[in-house]
C-alpha cells in the first residue's frame, strides 16, 4: 500500500475563514483524509496534515497552493515563527510502502508546478540537491525578509522557477523525507545531567546513532528527567536499539527506564521492529495485522 | 473502527466452480473484502475469511447460506472433517473497535434469519446461551449423523429454528469471538519434553493463563522444539505475558528461547500491548498508528 502524508505549513493563522477555506481544497477530494489541522495566531501559521495515495496528494497540493497563492500576501505577513514564504514548507512523507525514490518525484513535480507560476522553489531534506541543501535550517536562513538577497547569491540560485523575488509569495520549500518518530523516555531521577549524558550518547551529533536527534530535559514537578528524542529514520536506527542503549547507559549510573512517550502519529513498520526484537518473531510483516488488509 | 471478520466453513470442498459461485454473492459488496478462500477436497470443505462494516457483513453472509441452501445437499456429502452441516460454522471474530456485545448482537441475527427459514441453529462461543454450549466440541458432538437423534433430546433444543432434523441443511453452529492469535515459541533444545512442560505452564488447562491453549511439539530436522499455542483472548492474556512467563520457564532448565512465529493474521490490538510491555510507553494507542487513520 503506497501512500504519502503531506504536511504544509500555510503562513495564515489568524483568519479562521482562509483557513477553513484552504481545509475545503484538500477535503475536496474525498480519498485524501486531513487527519489534522493546527493553527497558532501568535505564529501566524496553519499546519495541513493529509495522506491519501500518492497522485491524489500531489493533486490536493496544487489546489492548496494555488488558493494560498490568492489569500496570503507575504508582504503583510507578520508572525513568530521562521518562513520563507505563503506557503511555506511542504514536505512528502513515505506512509506505508512508498519508497524514497517515489517521495522525491511527487516532491519534484510539485516543485515544478510552483516552479512554473514563476515562483522561486528550495528543495530541502530527501529532494534537496545538494548537501548544503539538505537541512531546512540552511535553507531557510535569512527568511523571508533576507530573501531577495538570498535570490542574488549564485550559491541559492532556486532549484525551480526563477532566481526572482516575489514578494507577494516568497519562496516555497519543498521536501520528502521519512516519517519523524517522536521518542522520549523518562528516567527516575531529578539529575538533568544524567539524561544530557545520554542524549549525547545516542545522538548523531556526538557520536551516537546515524538517524537520532535529542535532547536532555528535567520534567517539572516529576522529579524525573526525559531524553527527548525525534527518530528521523527509524528504518536505520530502529526504536528498540535506542531504547536498549538507553536502558544501558542509564544503568551505568543506577538509574532505571520509567516510561517512555511516543508522541503524536508513528508508523505501522517502526513498530514492526518493536515485535521482531521483543517477541523474536523474526519474520513478522505488517501485512499479517488484519486492519491492514482492510 | 468497528468492523467484523466472518469465517464460515461451508461443506463443499470438490466442486470448484460451486466454491467459486459462493466467493462471488460475498464479492457482491465492494465493501466487503474476502481475504482468504480455502478449499481442501479431502475435507471437502471451503473456509471463506471475509472482512467489512458488521452490517456489510452481515448482509453478505446472508447471501452466501442462501447460496449454500441451494447448492449444497447434505444428504450426499462426505468428508473428513468434523461438521454439522451445509454452512457448518459461521464465526463472526472482532476486528478493531467492535465490541463483544456487538459481535454477539450480529451473530444473533444471522442465527435468527437461518432459524427463521426453519433451519436449526446453535450458538456458540460468546454467543452460546448456556455454558454448555460454548465449546464447538460440545455442540459438535455427534456430529450431522447424530444430528435426529440430538435435537429429539430436550437438553439439545436448538437456539434458533425448529427441533426438526433437515436432511438437506443440517444445522447451523454460529458464534461471535475474539480473533485467535497463533503464537509459537521455538526452544534451542531437542527436549521435547521441556517443550512439554512450559506448555502445561502456560495453558489455561492444567493451571496457566485463562486464555492459553497450547501443546509441546518437535521441530523435526531443526534441533528444536516448539510450545505451539492459541491466544484466544489477547486482551485477557496478553502475548508478552506470556512469552515472559515462558522465557522464566525455559531458564530453569537453562533453555533459552531461539525465536517465535506468529502465524496468520494479527489484530493490532494483540501488538499494542507489545510496545506498552516492551517500550514502556503506558498510553501508546493504536490510533496513533499513520496507517489506521487511513
Amino acid at each position: 500500500m503506497k501512500k504519502l502524508m503531506c504536511v504544509p505549513n500555510v503562513s495564515e493563522g489568524r483568519d479562521a475563514a482562509k483557513v477553513e477555506q484552504l481545509a475545503d481544497v484538500i477535503r475536496q477530494d474525498p480519498s485524501v483524509k486531513l487527519v489534522d489541522l493546527s493553527s497558532d495566531g501568535d505564529h501566524n501559521r496553519s499546519v495541513y496534515s493529509y495522506l491519501g495515495d500518492p497522485e491524489a496528494v500531489l493533486e490536493a497540493t496544487k489546489r492548496l497552493a494555488d488558493l494560498v497563492f490568492e489569500l496570503v500576501d507575504m508582504s503583510t505577513h507578520t508572525g513568530s515563527h521562521p518562513r520563507m514564504g505563503a506557503i511555506d514548507v511542504v514536505p512528502f512523507i513515505l506512509v506505508g510502502s512508498t519508497t524514497t525514490e517515489e517521495a522525491v518525484e511527487i516532491a519534484r513535480r510539485f516543485g515544478r508546478y510552483v516552479g512554473d507560476k514563476g515562483i522561486p522553489v528550495y528543495y530541502y531534506e530527501d529532494a534537496a540537491t545538494s548537501s548544503q541543501r539538505a537541512s531546512l535550517v540552511d535553507v531557510r536562513k535569512g527568511e523571508y525578509e533576507g530573501l531577495a538577497a538570498k535570490l542574488e547569491d549564485p550559491a541559492w540560485a532556486p532549484d525551480e522557477g526563477p532566481a526572482v523575488f516575489n514578494p507577494a509569495t516568497g519562496s516555497v520549500q519543498v521536501a520528502a523525507r521519512f516519517p519523524l518518530v517522536a521518542f522520549n523516555v523518562n528516567l527516575r531521577t531529578d539529575d538533568l545531567e544524567i539524561a544530557t549524558r545520554i542524549a549525547k550518547a545516542v545522538r548523531n551529533k556526538d557520536g551516537g546513532y546515524r538517524y537520532v536527534r535529542g535532547m536532555g530535559l528535567a520534567l517539572e514537578g516529576t522529579g524525573m528527567v526525559q531524553v527527548s528524542m525525534n527518530l528521523t529514520n527509524y528504518e536505520g536506527t530502529p526504536i528498540p536499539r535506542v531504547l536498549e542503549t538507553i536502558r544501558s547507559e542509564a544503568a551505568r549510573h543506577g538509574v532505571a527506564v520509567a516510561g517512555a512517550e511516543l508522541v503524536g502519529p508513528v508508523p505501522i513498520r517502526a513498530l514492526e521492529e518493536v515485535v521482531k526484537q521483543y517477541l523474536q518473531v523474526h519474520d513478522f510483516s505488517v501485512g499479517q495485522i488484519i486492519e491492514m488488509n482492510m
